[in-house]
């Protein structure tokens, strides 16, 4: 059995279909339980009512536990003030309940900062690890996907910290995504090694004497294609990244859907255009690929988008269990002693 | 008048267009000199055959001239070795006319690198100024445009730059665009102030205690809105951002287009379809909007794509021309003299 905690109070989904991905998620593979984390008396009813489940396995239901936890962190809350103050919460009781063992991996629809900070006090880091790194993935017009970290659990970064990603994003790719031998590349302005800042081109050296598949430098635009598997930046420049595609998309999007519907002979045109943007948007839907993994916590903790409906829950359920079944965390201490970079 | 040299043999185009380009910027503006710099034998042919020009003023042909560069400075050259060996590329030759005066901007499509590196060499940075910047336009949603800087020039800040990229970017927005008082934002990842890199937290507090009307940080997203007028990053941020621009739209449009065409009713949308692409290119070219000037220099210089062609060309040089009437350096000596930040 895999134990996956889930909090069901801190997104901003209506519970009903957090409830619902739990459920979904326990009915599609045997072999994991759900421990919902959240106020009991909101999720007491929907378990007496065995219709909600759409479901009558009484055998399965018993896969899915509560957690009790009174208090919710907002996303505006203040991620070290909240820690302080809401000691009840869903993502301080799920994460201290991971660091007991109670469950294998957390799940959280969540304030990533507060997650991330909680997990630094309450877990730790793997060892040799001083930055932990958000990683996306991110589809490639070949129809694979690209790994991108961080996407901004840590702003600043050294040499050290970006080889570690690397090697942390290395091993994710292999286990998770099923590629042997992933390819890994920096994010930078120029495919030259001499380009980019003192600290790109100071890792450019560092992860080219390694032993870890390192394909040099890739610019903005490789993110999009099947150049790099696993692409390393600063939180800084990663989250940057991810809002600048979120700003073309909406951009183009409206351009075009506004160009298109200003032609008289559009009418008949509408419905196909809106058809292929529906396409595009699950495409690009992180929702599809589950939470994403927060690495270098001493702990198997997913994130997910705020937004995170039923589809989302079940599918960061379903990648955090896969974590624990490929031991992704044992596989990252291990790889990072054979480089010696544990210390 | 107004003397602008224009490097006609380091871009990609045929040089037939550039010249093309050339003649409609006189034409259009009847200040405008323009002195074509690049290999004379490739330029006369045309100047003996009027019909090319589509144009009988022989009063306005007069306000185009030749000055002889004998060689070409190649995109794949590498930018400080193309400076010692090619004294007579047409980079090398508008630039020192420039430094004498012998032409009041200097505007050119070649490689952007040996351009930043032949400008710090020969003309030097404008007092008070360590790093240069490249300023480009950004259509907005609002069918407005956002200037951001630094998009490539200094990949390496520090506080310093990043405030004088601010009060640079502030002139040139005001003296180009025609805006009063623009607004100043700080490309960051969060609105908040204590978002961001420590580079970032105190440029943010610098700048807020600045006479600069500056509005915050602005994330990614907001690039494409109506928020900040100019977007202040480092030259590594601000050159990812515009590469991730880049890729993002081609992917997206590949992707939609891919999909219209897979729909089997979708042979009518086609035309509509690839109309409205056409229209959201030329939105987003940034040919409209002339070359990329590069701040910061003791000079008026401005870069152009490398495919700049006709219409680029005689935008640019109607952009330097302004930045020339408009006096753009003396306005930004005086004001970072103002601000006592000369030394």
């Amino acid at each position: 059995m895999v134990k996956i905690g889930v909090d069901i109070i801190s997104g901003e989904s209506d519970i009903k279909d957090l409830i619902k991905g739990c459920v979904d998620a326990v009915k599609e593979e045997d072999d994991i339980e759900v421990v919902a984390i959240g106020k009991k008396e909101l999720f007491s009813p929907f378990l007496k009512q065995k219709s909600f489940f759409w479901w009558d396995n009484s055998k399965n239901m018993n896969r899915i536990s509560i957690l009790d936890a009174s208090e919710v962190i907002t996303m505006e809350d203040n991620p070290l003030r909240a820690l302080k103050e809401k000691k009840n919460s869903s993502i301080v009781v799920g994460l201290e309940a991971h660091k007991r063992m109670e469950i294998d991996a957390f799940f959280s629809p969540g304030n990533t900062g507060a997650i991330v900070v909680a997990a630094s006090i309450i877990m730790g880091r793997t060892k040799g690890v001083k930055k932990p790194a958000l990683a996306t993935v991110v589809p490639n017009r070949a129809g694979k996907v690209n790994l991108l970290l961080d996407v901004g659990a840590s702003a600043e970064c050294d040499v050290n910290d970006l080889v570690k990603f690397a090697i942390m994003g290395r091993i994710y790719f292999r286990e998770m995504l099923g590629v042997r031998n992933p390819k890994i590349g920096l994010l930078n302005i120029g495919s030259e090694s001499h380009k980019g800042s003192a600290l790109l081109r100071e890792t450019h050296k560092r992860l080219s004497a390694m032993d870890v598949n390192f394909i040099g430098n890739v610019e903005g635009r490789d993110i999009f294609i099947d150049k790099a598997d696993v692409i390393v930046a600063d939180g800084l420049n990663g989250n940057n990244t991810l809002k600048v595609m979120e700003g073309t998309a909406q951009t183009i999007t409206a351009i075009l859907s506004q160009s298109i519907k200003s032609d008289p002979m559009a009418t008949i045109a509408i419905p196909l255009y809106q058809n292929a943007i529906k396409k595009l948007k699950e495409i690009l839907d992180p929702e599809t690929y589950g939470g994403v993994p927060l690495l270098g916590m001493n702990g198997n903790i997913f994130i997910g988008h705020g937004t995170s409906g039923r589809k989302a829950i079940k599918q960061g359920i379903l990648a955090a269990a896969k974590a624990v079944r490929h031991d992704l965390l044992g596989n990252i201490n291990r790889r990072l002693e054979e480089l010696h970079l544990v210390s």
